[in-house]
């Protein structure tokens, strides 16, 4: 096959993307409230101040005793025991338990002193008024939670780089930690470009344009990721103008992302505009990705920047795997969402190219997975999908029948 | 064992709460801009106006052709056209293909009237200026989409009762949609309840007493289901305080979630405090779940109202598996999410009664699965764990070395 010399690129793989092209920049610091902090991403590991739960509790109904009160008990031969009072959930528990007595107990009071364990009121029986039979034997630690058994002082409750997910936040709020500091959502400048590009809102667009699709979806995202999308406009392409805009977005942003218009002329546009700024490095321009390959990304004064495909699909595509672990480190993250898979059976053959990954949209039915093929142009292939399968790099395809794990969107 | 009369609810199935258990009440219409609609719920299927992309179109950078014109042209054989001009991407194609004439275009450009395909230029080659040479044959069809391959006019763009993906907001802005109709945050009331409750801002604690970590943190998963999290306040184990706070809450939400005092008062206090509200049901007060059996799920005036139990840990994990569901079904899914999961090897035996879901809380390293054992009243549990295994209702436990699903924490 005959080239142009236009095929101006080497191809990276996406591996080396994610492990290489990896910005040490890191959005600002913010303190949030806990209300709004779940999501959110600590920037240094928050410990505990004092014992949590704080005292020794009862986590059933039941009696407080010495365990060895209750040795040998049985339904046939019980222990019997004294009732000397009870303890309310919220209160001071202040009646002490001493030989061969017992104490009353809701779940979450209070143990009352000299009690080692507290038996289940399943397991008990009113003898008489004042005195029960325990009919089942407790050792030390049943039936409590020691003052510090959920965190000692000092404990680490949440690890710095990693969101709060609901259950951190619920151990924050019990700890009394009441704000948090956080990363900032990081700014995350979208810029479209090309001249056949209106905006969304553009009623009637005259033959030969289109709407730009990539501004919010990418923003969406760049959301989902934990930034903060800022569209940045729709530049003609026109490299002078091209490159105004992007100084701007690079001294405001954590990240910049271009969605380049797709002709070549609009490539090399992009590529010579971010060159042009002061400290930049392009770091690839392409990756062995289908679709996806006209990827650029780059470095400006420490800012990522990131060149996406002109074809709406691939971009999105690209940005979904190699940007948004872009955002999320910018964002503070120290490690990668564990992303859950749907096992599904693949229901026709997919080729690929070796050397390639390849990412795939498919449609679920029952446990099958239901390849979504189409041009690159085509948002619908996408808007089609319930997931995605990636054929990796050293595969020349999968076979139909075969277990995939697809990805499923949201 | 004896029982004690206290044993007052009869377990119902988690299938049977996830497949009946389910409200009509829906929260109200709202119309946000495209902007933030991603992840939102559309009221309607939001269908097509015009055909999309609008016009044919180039996929590649080439030129277009009358397909015919290229047949049977090879390496050694090229297909020798004209060129008649050119059209840039954004124009109107004002030149025509015609009878062994070629027009050069960009990738998104409009197609010329005339042409039914484009050649790659990688296929081409300029024999002498004005004249291309063609080397490889394209069908009709080629390197083109057509005006409405994307969607033609009243195509369904996104459907009804799933939320909007990037790909569905990146259509629908191509498409000019730039308003949605969408379900609204279903709001959320989430009232705490017991005598020792105290807010999570109180700075030191009376023995006994504890910080409310529910209201916050279930208030985070509601916001994760597409919630709008309305934390009511704390109620002390008072029966008509909680009917007039419930009443209240009933009258202006559209999910009400009690955080239970766990204490056989305070339970008995919940069932007795919803009975008394106005057209209530009490659908089950007890699942067949572990963590989690003291569940009470209700209606009142067909709005639910979800009882957790009073440990935090058992609360989070009720929550997650049914209010969830339940907020995002008020909120118009019609739909549940496809959770995907991380397969991965026990690494000890799990027992289980047969008859009841169990909740195993594991942390994941490599590919082996830990399980987290600990009373569940023990926040620490969640907290270190990186997702949860599911022990099926009529498993009597699964043994170590198996391959399990674990839903993993974001």
């Amino acid at each position: 096959m005959r080239t142009t010399g236009r095929e101006f690129f080497t191809a990276r793989r996406v591996a080396e993307a994610l492990s290489e092209y990896r910005p040490e920049h890191r959005s600002a610091i913010d303190r949030v409230p806990l209300e709004t902090a779940a999501g959110r991403v600590p920037a240094a590991a928050i410990l505990a101040r004092a014992p949590l739960p704080g005292f020794d509790r009862s986590t059933v109904d039941g009696y407080a005793v010495r365990a060895s009160d209750t040795f040998g008990a049985s339904e046939a031969i019980p222990a019997y025991l004294q009732l000397s009072g009870a303890v309310q959930t919220g209160a001071t528990a202040d009646v002490s338990v001493t030989a061969d007595r017992a104490v009353a107990v809701a779940t979450g009071a209070m143990l009352p002193p000299g009690a080692d364990a507290v038996v289940m009121v399943e397991h008990t029986q009113e003898a008489m008024p004042g005195t029960i039979e325990v009919v089942r034997p407790v050792a030390p630690g049943d039936g409590i939670v020691r003052a510090d058994e959920d965190a000692g002082p000092g404990a680490r409750l949440a690890p710095a780089g990693r969101p709060l997910r609901a259950q951190d936040v619920a151990i924050l709020a019990a700890a009394g930690v009441t704000e948090v500091d956080v990363h900032a959502a990081p700014r995350v400048a979208i810029i479209a470009t090309g001249d056949e590009i209106r905006s969304p809102d553009t009623t009637e667009l005259a033959p030969g344009q289109v709407r730009d699709a990539l501004s919010v979806s990418i923003g969406a995202l760049a959301r989902e990721a934990g930034g903060d999308p800022y569209p940045s406009g729709i530049v003609p392409d026109d490299r002078e103008a091209l490159e105004r805009v992007l100084e701007m977005a690079v001294r405001d942003s954590d990240v910049v992302v271009i969605c380049a218009g797709s002709s070549v002329g609009a490539r090399d546009e992009t590529g010579a505009a971010v060159s042009s700024l002061s400290r930049s490095e392009i770091w690839c321009h392409g990756l062995a990705i289908k679709p996806g390959k006209p990827t650029l990304l780059a470095f400006a004064g420490g800012i990522p920047i990131i060149g996406l495909p002109g074809n709406p699909r691939s971009a999105l595509v690209v940005f979904r795997l190699i940007g948004m672990p872009v955002v999320r480190r910018v964002g503070g993250w120290t490690v990668e969402p564990r992303l859950g898979t749907v096992r599904a059976r693949l229901a026709r053959n997919l080729p690929s190219a070796a050397g390639r990954l390849d990412v795939v949209q498919v449609r679920l039915s029952g446990d099958e997975a239901e390849p979504v093929f189409g041009p690159s142009a085509l948002l619908s292939v996408l808007t089609g999908a319930d997931g995605y399968v990636i054929v990796p790099e050293p595969a020349t395809g999968l076979p139909a029948g075969e277990d995939v794990d697809v990805f499923p969107y949201a």
